[in-house]
């Protein structure tokens, strides 16, 4: 089923312990759409700017990412991003951040993005992941992913963003934040209990991103957790999450005739660990780009084989 | 085959959000015979004072560990540790740490201990880990655990003890500290590479303990990795990594007739694993008091389940 991404498409500069970039391709849509194009098509979903060049849109065409709907803003500029990384990469500091033409962003969706069956609604404000949603009122599933500014400065919002949605994906300290709630079990489980005041479903499933520790999924059913595919090399970290997202999202919307099960859902963790973990091996989008189908396909057989242990009865005692 | 483990015997007073408690029963040698008693004997080595009380020994006895090595010095006062943990857990703060009787300690084993074939060397300074280790030089499984404070003030006898040993079980920053390797897969095969320079075989297994993210396990084998079960109600972290120690090392005395595998290795991980979650659920040892060798068989079983993923092959794009 055709999916849906609106979100940032950015020029980032990094910096990390290996090496920097200046203004690479970047954003959450970006991330997203690359990792997800291996499941099924996408349609990409906001601005950039007059710099915004044309072989950065190849990029994104060359995995046959439809970006029709990326409105090139007449004399504005593409959102900028500027951050650098500590030694071990789980700190990272924002130098810089301009909007450019994401202030005022207001996003127009022609009818092939609408007719999606399947939404991503990227980190965005949540007033304008509220209006997308209503763009796509009979899409199957609908995942959103935030940030701690506006869970900060636009929590109601935010909250009901996600009351209209069925899958949250938050790192784990979002998660905490948006509920108050120290416990990860208990804070998804809050976020599984809020439903629409106007009535309807409310969000089904809970996944919380935990960087290098891995990845949690929390549905009614139950409980999964997996580690991270381990590497030796992490050259940069920048849109890991979206990578990831793009990768579950991706392999939900490839199976349309399954039922939204915990057993799905769990192979679509798998998938979104396994792009996650080839996207910072490089900068940017670097490694994505030559990412094969077979890559990742190995990858899997071997995260399955890094998480299996025989449950082989013992004699306890006591 | 029976365990002796050298470490602290303590009195903790302990603050959570949950509660407070005043010199309860503590030490890194007692949860970890607690947890090690349910799969085989164990020996408890470690000094105690004036001060300390018999139903402290019984609540050992109890589970059936030998404490006829603890010493009770005359004159001397137990060692105190006072802690306080954040909102969320993850943070404490030590508020004081009396050493008493651990001031000037010198560990004597009696024959019986020294007979064992595993030995578990608990955080305490390095060279008092290698005088033990020097102790029971025909141990079949040796392990040890350390802290940030020798990492800061002995390295060269912390690293003389690892190479001595066979498995090291440390917080995943501890790892990064000791090898001034950020990253995770490359410390481990650090630890993996250093051998005594007398000779002799070095460290083979090296366990990086991720507080509620779970635990990894590296070996020159693989890599495998597990996470923490998922507890609702988490009252008292304390004691967890000699627990999760406990359960590993246990496990592993209870089946002296397998190679040291990652197959096994793994199993062990899971029992744990799952050791650590009840340790965590009442303040300092009340929950492991009266623990029972089917709930553990239970939580072994909802682990599994909680991990599976199935490996469906996907046709990718490209």
């Amino acid at each position: 089923m055709p999916i849906t991404v609106v979100g940032s498409i950015a020029y980032d500069t990094v910096k990390t312990p290996f090496g920097e970039r200046q203004r690479m391709l970047g954003g959450a849509a970006v991330h997203f759409a690359l990792a997800a194009s291996f499941f099924d098509d996408v349609r990409v979903v906001g601005p950039v700017g007059e710099d915004f060049g044309e072989e950065q849109l190849e990029v994104m065409r060359a995995r046959g990412v439809d970006v029709s709907d990326v409105e090139r803003v007449s004399g504005g500029r593409t959102f900028f991003w500027q951050g650098e990384y500590g030694w071990d990469l789980n700190s990272r500091e924002t130098i810089d951040t301009q909007l450019g033409v994401f202030e005022g962003f207001s996003p127009k969706l022609s009818e092939s993005s609408r007719a999606s069956d399947v939404l991503f609604l990227a980190n965005i404000q949540p007033d304008l992941q509220l209006d997308v949603r209503g763009q796509l009122p009979d899409a199957r599933f609908v995942a959103l992913d935030s940030m701690n500014l506006w869970i900060d400065i636009a929590r109601d919002s935010l909250v009901r963003a996600i009351e209209q949605c069925d899958c949250v994906i938050l790192n784990d300290a979002e998660l905490r934040q948006l509920t108050g709630k120290p416990n990860l079990v208990s804070a998804a489980r809050e976020v599984l209990s809020w439903s629409p005041s106007e009535g309807g479903r409310g969000p089904r499933v809970v996944v919380a991103k935990q960087g290098e520790y891995g990845a949690a999924l929390v549905t009614r059913e139950g409980f999964f957790a997996l580690p991270a595919y381990p590497l030796e090399t992490v050259i940069d970290p920048t849109g890991a999450g979206d990578t990831f997202a793009g990768g579950l999202v991706g392999y939900i919307a490839a199976h349309p005739d399954e039922e939204l099960s915990d057993e799905l859902l769990r192979r679509a963790m798998a998938h979104a660990t396994v792009l996650a973990s080839f996207n910072v091996e490089e900068f940017g989008t670097e490694r994505m780009q030559r990412l094969t189908g077979s890559e990742i396909a190995a990858r899997i057989h071997e995260l399955h084989a890094m998480t299996q242990f025989s449950g082989a009865p013992l004699a306890l005692r006591g």
